[in-house]
């Protein structure tokens, strides 16, 4: 008999729920919107009404191994409670995975969206076959993922992988975390966005804005190549301390932002080249590439869970 | 029958090896200098020796487990060479591990020292009953060991745990690794000679000496103290990147700069409190710590070995 399990990646803008097999197959996607005007627990009952329908429906013919649910917040792993979720306002300090669990009368397993999105990737894609890596999400602001020895390396509380907020420069931008000069104050969309206003480029641009200047000639085009090379630099300086520290063969890149690779990447290689021995000791073994499964990353990785948590 | 592993300390001043029991009892320590001008075969002939004579001496009476060596330099894990160690110069490239093997005809562990080190805090010193710690030893550089779930941290190549090359300030100094500003740039004994050279107190104080000259009053005093404060915020800036990234439960400092703790340890904490919401989050369950076991945790780290890693 063919086993089961439940991801869910609960966004703060996309819900979605899936019935995925051993072996990484999409058995059925459940995806809405995430109404989070309508309160924390108008959207907890509508997802867990899809998450029963979807074990309705194979639990007859496949075993079931368990649901896992990515959340865009950290999770303090004592208390199953949601310590940090920006774009889930009235989640805080709400006892989440109780709460599913009561309405369920079965447990679950949450997990950050973005080690679950890592999970997902060591599972069905750029990580496969690898053992110990990372992922760097670089959107709104920067998440960030580790899996070490296959299982998603949580810390003490449940806070670890923050790599978004690694120093890249310590009297950089001052951001909300308190430190100043964090990886995404100076490496996200919203750093890209900020560069174009302050190199006057635009406004408002979104980085797909910005990445799109890159391509032209002219003035325009040069201001934009020199944002993205900011970026490549800066991400290199993180990904040196990364790369001396867990001495990983894998660092992957995910987010948003990818569709600039060929503008930032070789300034990021260049500076990993400059600033990493361990990367200048190790040059075919030390990978730093793209992520694979785009938004099907957290999804996966949530589903992947039950078989390896439990 | 009670067990014994060997543990052997090679530095590049001293050479000791100790039987040690099953407990962390030392059962027996012989210390010579490291002839390290006579060349690697006989420091390595004069290591195997003493090595025989604990076997046989403790080998009657009691189960032997084995033999670990720290050495000061990156192992090469595939090939069992020494690929970086500086205060043995001839070793570079050669394979140590073997030749070793080759002469006791048995099988040996080679760890870096600071791996060691850490391992040895885990098992008798400050580490105790922590499966989950990192440390950082003030010397001359500034080494790194990590620690994860209760064995050291290696990566894919033997190379993780180089914490001394964290970018503390990416403008900063250049460093003999390629990189600029890397902690052991700015928080060293070395760069607090250099410091104190730069705000003429003197042209070649060892970090002893600005020690004592921090317990002054008068402009001396002060200019001492500023040097460990800016010392202490270093180790701040970097701690803070740890701590974000692997949310351990501890962290260790070691090394002869520790006399000096009372003086950067505040700027430190104040630091390490003002850039990383991890640690602030978590207070009372960071712990930010002395090593106790001061030159005594790489011989029992060794020692340590074959009990773990076989």
């Amino acid at each position: 008999m063919d086993a089961f399990a439940i991801g869910v990646d609960l966004g703060g803008t996309n819900l979605r729920i899936a019935a995925v097999s051993a072996d990484g197959t999409l058995l059925e996607k459940i995806s809405s919107d995430t109404d989070v005007a309508r309160g924390r627990d108008y959207v907890i009952d509508d997802m867990c009404r899809s998450i029963s329908n979807l074990t309705n429906r194979f639990g007859a013919s496949r075993r079931f191994t368990g649901i896992g649910i990515g959340v865009p917040g950290i999770i303090d792993l004592q208390t199953g409670m949601v310590c940090k979720a920006q774009n889930l306002p009235d989640w805080r300090n709400y006892p989440v995975k109780q709460e599913i669990e009561r309405r369920l009368g079965t447990a679950v397993i949450l997990e950050n969206d973005a080690n679950a999105a890592c999970l997902g990737e060591k599972w069905l894609g750029a990580g496969m076959g690898v053992d110990d890596l990372c992922m760097l999400t670089l959107g709104t602001g920067v998440g960030g993922g580790m899996v070490l020895q296959k299982r998603i390396w949580h810390g003490m509380t449940g806070m670890a992988g923050e790599l978004g907020h690694i120093s890249v420069d310590p009297d950089g931008i001052v951001c909300g975390c308190g430190n100043q000069g964090c990886l995404e104050k100076h490496a996200s969309a919203t750093a890209v966005t900020a560069m174009a206003r302050l190199m006057q480029l635009g406004e408002e641009l979104s980085s797909r804005e910005v990445f799109e200047l890159a391509q032209l000639t002219g003035e325009a085009g040069e201001k934009a190549r020199t944002i993205w090379r900011v970026v490549g630099e800066m991400l290199g300086i993180a990904l040196a301390t990364l790369i001396n520290a867990f001495n990983f063969p894998l660092y992957l890149l995910s987010g948003g932002m990818l569709p600039a690779w060929e503008f930032f990447e070789p300034h990021m290689v260049r500076t990993v080249r400059e600033r990493s021995f361990t990367f200048r000791a190790t040059p075919n073994e030390t990978h730093i590439a793209q992520a694979t499964l785009g938004n099907e990353a957290g999804l996966y990785g949530a589903a992947y869970l039950p078989w390896i948590e439990k």
